[in-house]
């Protein structure tokens, strides 16, 4: 299925020369796929010349004249750039150019941005970020990854909501399992938000599996595992801080001496494989879920093999059909209220 | 210093079996430690028998009829069994005949018995779980890790103070730096629960180094991270869920052919004093702070090598003087305030 993607060339740590090269690779990859390089043209045109690369029907340049900066406060992002690459990527979406866009840029303005030009869905009252982390099994959907640092038990149950048929549109899993982030399995435990949104969930027709802890997102206990935006991105942030450490202590225990070192080089294969099943870059992309419209957030500090990711998983929810499949699966839930 | 602990020797899921040994070893390790081993007179000598020890002036057996079981409801296990190995270990603190007391019981009685037996500091309304982690500098400790779902910012300010008052009095530095946990390191990131703690806590003499992420747990950017026992729990679950995966992923690759077995035995020094480094086990023995007595709670799968870690880590504390001195601070800030 032919899927054309808006890219922010400009977004993230690195720019144009993470983000060109991804979509060229992309490019190459999958051949029903074009894009919009969104940003200052001479630097997307420099990008693309480097590459051996021109622009042509499978590739747009898309001039914006502006550029979000990544700690730019929300608000001057959002009225102050109109033609910030990153508006324009998403008004690409909203005017129904392109299927999907793909930021590496700031992401509360992202957010906003999105949710001012796109809207939300019906029956989605906020948006939520999801992101797939790897788990003992395969993969786990964690979200919301901070896009609502308060969430009521209404907002949690529409997180699990769209994110059910984010897995079923993508992964065509019939009815994806989807835990409640708590901290004990038992009924008694947790706070009121928690308490309340499990009764929700328990009669939403979700198939939903109940309570389950911290260490269940990484053994992979459910399919989805929900919570709120604070929750969630702590969870995030510790998992990549302990990464970090681990990996920082075994390289100073193989660093340690020469006879480390050799012991180092025979293990390297087997580290190597041990680090690419761990690779974080394999899991960059998070949906921002719930708008009318599909928007992929990349980490922006991706190289162009991470980036490429972030393109793909736009590509894959662009074919999956999600957008509609939540908008349906509301409409149901609402009939059925009233 | 000489101190006497009392040993919950029925708790954890191994009992005296784990207990008893590694009460033991302490004994050995050092000789200004007794010990009163709480639990069934007749299953606590059968293990003394078995490593050809007696009671002593500093062995000292103390009968309790009942056991309190890891899945018991708290309130069962508080009115229902007055003869419990818990209750009597923590009624010695009370009484004054230990300074300290250790278990691997069922967490959540642990706390409800000591805060009904022990009573609260004066100023303290809550007690909060605190915990050492490994970082990259060294360690550093987590408050609320789940005795508090629902904390006020003051809740907050206090675990602060009373964490800033631990690791001064056990580690002898003077003025710990404290973070508090959030999702983004701006002022303006965060529920209104972390902007008014932060509030409080800057104007509290505490030597504030303003919000952490949850990265900066392990990178050991302060020495102490004060966050609500919801999100330290998920947290610490989290963690333990991620150390886990990827310890399976290492044995996976290792154990994968001939060559990477081959390979894993070349390697195998390093990669055993990698664990070392991140043995979890060297970090049993959590705080229950806030009470007027020393008790200390350890993991309920913990082995001997572990539980001899809560055992030393009551020691320290009950050596340190904590108790006062989170009191005399408790009475200055209520001086000032007044």
């Amino acid at each position: 299925m032919a899927v054309k993607v808006a890219i922010d060339c400009m977004g993230g740590d690195h720019g144009v020369h993470v983000t060109v090269p991804a979509a060229l690779s992309m490019l190459k990859e999958d051949p029903a796929v074009s894009f919009l390089l969104v940003g200052r043209q001479d630097a997307i045109e420099r990008e693309l010349r480097r590459a051996g690369q021109v622009a042509g029907p499978r590739l747009k340049v898309v001039h914006a004249s502006e550029v979000v900066e990544m700690d730019e406060a929300v608000a001057a992002a959002m009225r102050g750039k109109k033609d910030s690459s990153m508006r324009v990527a998403i008004n690409l979406v909203g005017g129904g150019e392109a299927a999907a866009c793909v930021s590496a840029g700031n992401t509360g303005a992202l957010m906003a941005i999105s949710r001012f030009v796109l809207k939300m869905l019906p029956g989605i009252d906020r948006p939520a970020i999801a992101t797939l982390l790897p788990t003992l099994k395969g993969h786990t959907y964690v979200l919301d990854l901070g896009a609502n640092v308060n969430c009521e038990p209404e907002h949690l149950l529409q997180f699990g909501i769209m994110c059910s048929e984010l897995v079923r549109s993508v992964e065509g899993k019939p009815r994806p399992t989807v835990g409640l982030l708590n901290i004990g399995a038992e009924e008694s435990k947790g706070n009121e938000q928690v308490k309340r949104a499990s009764e929700l969930m328990r009669g939403s027709g979700l198939n939903f599996h109940g309570y389950v802890e911290g260490d269940d997102i990484y053994k992979g206990t459910t399919d989805i595992v929900v919570c709120d935006g604070f929750v969630g991105n702590v969870a995030l942030k510790t998992s990549e801080g302990l990464v970090q450490m681990l990996g920082t202590y075994l390289r100073q225990e193989f660093g340690r001496n020469l006879i480390t070192k050799l012991a180092g080089l025979v293990a390297l294969p087997v580290i190597s494989a041990f680090k690419r099943r761990v690779d974080h870059r394999r899991y960059n992309g998070a949906s921002l879920l719930g708008l009318r419209g599909i928007v992929i957030k990349s980490h922006g500090s991706a190289d162009a093999f991470a980036f490429a990711f972030a393109i793909r998983r736009a590509v894959q929810e662009a074919r999956s059909g999600v957008l509609a499949h939540i908008t349906e699966r509301m409409a149901v839930i609402h009939q059925s209220a009233t």
